[in-house]
């Protein structure tokens, strides 16, 4: 994964930075192949420094760059006396700032006393936002693990069950496709369980926490979105919307289902949501600006006159279509208003159009796909339609 | 919830801060019971501001403080022009710093300019390690629902099965008992699945990732612990440590299984175990000082001259007998060599001794006691037996 540090390294020729020293294991795991805690100190010129903080064995087993640079312990001491960068008066120091704690850049700073600390996540994220191949595979088998939780749905769906059951099945079927059950998100305060969110029609209008969107009431305070215990009733439309974590890479994934047979406004707005979607999806490709994406659906809804329904309502309402994803279920870019952004072939999206209406329920439709040069690509392969669930 | 926030007041005045800063999900519904995105200002005297940054119903409903204190909104300068201790020309302004990113502090740095920052967190965090009545009964009850999960590794135990086979019916009984799919941790880099640990004897022998003890090896060098897909062959042991976080407290609670019947020598380890644990509960009360209890358990081991295996091997041992818990799974005060803290009645610990030993295996016993003025409760149910599971 070199060639990882190495490009990263032109980047930072570009940003003015000397160092960059990487502590999210996100971030170390994407550079180096390990996810043992680790610092991965990259100077601007010559090879990186890796130092294995705990888990010795392990970390050389997995790890994917030269040994050669690979040191024992914990200590930012002797990390800060291995780099000559530091004899420069004001070393340009990039940190994830938004990923580690002020105790930790504080520790930093004592050990690295003559540096200027900048952001290095926008260099590092944007690296990360283009996948290669193996990352593409990585996501796509992600997306796949939702065959068998569609499956596991489309059987244990029925009136009078609850949420809090759908979800206990659902959790069994994810993990024994492999899925780990920590879904990753850079976002230090928000939570996102591996059971997602599991919202019927009345529960399906609350928007709560720090997405924007369907999520569902919960079981307390203390994670107010989720399923709750509240029991699903005949001919109410049911958002599962999962993110799955497989070794690494995630993918993100919704579909409406309808406990029995499905009436006719609800067929209606899901033909509306599908129809953003498409709207979205058909000038996805390299070279297009991220928002442009939202307000290709954006327009639609307006046409439909739906738009106060749009990715939610009142002062609840969303501004995005979509997001990234990879190591973590939400990377930039995100499709979302002012982001002028370029998309480039390799990226992946989440594209989660929804109609959240209240009193009557939500409709939301995510797959996952890639950029190429000239379109896109589905990772996600459950047929894209409204499943109504008749026993 | 107003005297938890008066109490903070006293010691803020005790610690010279001028005003506190609470933004940790946890930490704000502690002081207000509400888990929506807020930032709550406390000064030194006089009201609290809580200002719910989204989800403003849900978070009205939720409160358990006068609602007077309550404001929309999520700007910090409109916070800090709601605050008359700016006027001062230094103010110590108190933050969690291991557990806020630097982005945002520097957020925060922007808006009340003059401040200087200060860790609040030993206050905090002091304050929530003693657990009044009601905590206490949600530790209880989230201790109680390993008796399903013990009941279903009883049922689905046996040689030939997976961990992650097994790691799939445990979560589907966790989640069933209504408990949540996110386990709590403060540490910013550590992550604990809600499937705990599940380690056969060839895996229990591995120390990876953060903590010092029986980890599993995992699917993937991104989460390199937790079951893997590697099949529990008879007679082997099988350690299950498992947080159980239900409605926001958590139980941290390990048992360690044979996959058939059990041979003398786990019977005469488990015994060992059993040693250690009642030697470091022999003075468990308010006022015993928190390395003693580690000290206890660390002297038995060594009149057994296990000291090699206690707590982990080689250089990864630790140096630990248990840790607090609560609306995190791991809490101050640790049971560890130097903590000199005295503990007190509403205290709530995890003790958890064991022995790793290298190609052969590991024992766990860890169970959850409340301590008293004169001794301690226990919050966990299931016997303290070596569970030899003969099918």
């Amino acid at each position: 994964m070199i060639h990882r540090i190495r490009k990263l390294q032109e980047q930072m020729e570009e940003a003015n930075l000397d160092l960059v020293l990487v502590m999210d294991p996100r971030d170390v795991y994407y550079y180096t192949g390990t996810g043992q805690p680790a610092n991965l100190l990259i100077p601007r010129e010559g090879g990186p420094l890796l130092q294995i903080r705990r888990a010795w064995k392990q970390a050389v087993r997995e790890c994917r760059i030269d040994h050669k640079y690979l040191l024992k312990g914990g200590s930012f001491r002797e990390l800060s006396i291995s780099v000559e960068a530091l004899n420069h008066p004001k070393c340009h120091l990039g940190l994830a700032m938004e990923a580690i704690p002020v105790s930790l850049a504080n520790k930093v700073q004592k050990h690295f006393p003559s540096s200027l600390f900048f952001d290095a996540s926008p260099l590092i994220l944007a690296q990360r936002s283009i996948k290669n191949s193996e990352e593409i595979e990585m996501v796509r088998a992600a997306a796949r693990c939702y065959e068998e939780v569609h499956q596991t749905i489309l059987e244990e769906l029925r009136p009078g069950v609850s949420e809090l059951y759908l979800s206990a099945r659902i959790l069994e079927a994810v993990r024994r496709t492999g899925a780990d059950m920590i879904i990753r998100n850079r976002r230090w305060d928000a939570s996102l369980a591996p059971d997602g969110i599991i919202a019927s029609s009345k529960n399906a209008c609350e928007i709560s926490g720090h997405a924007m969107t369907v999520t569902g009431k919960g079981l307390s305070p203390t994670l107010p979105w989720g399923a709750s215990e509240d029991i699903i009733e005949e001919g109410e439309l049911v958002v599962v919307d999962l993110g799955i974590n497989l070794r690494g890479y995630h993918a993100d994934i919704a579909r409406t289902y309808v406990a029995g047979p499905a009436d006719q406004k609800q067929k209606e707005i899901f033909g509306k949501v599908y129809s953003l979607q498409e709207a979205a999806l058909s000038e996805l490709k390299g070279g297009a600006l991220a928002e442009d994406i939202y307000w290709l659906a954006y327009e639609q809804a307006a046409e439909m006159e739906m738009v106060q329904y749009f990715q939610g309502h009142g002062d609840m309402q969303g501004n995005y279509i979509g997001h990234g994803l990879g190591l973590e279920i939400d990377e930039p870019p995100v499709l979302q208003v002012d982001n002028r952004t370029a998309l480039s072939a390799g990226m992946i999206f989440a594209i989660e159009p929804k109609f959240i209406i209240p009193g009557w329920g939500a409709v939301v439709l995510e797959d996952d796909v890639l950029v190429t040069e000239t379109g896109y690509e589905f990772l996600s392969t459950v047929p894209r339609e409204l499943f109504a669930v008749e026993g």
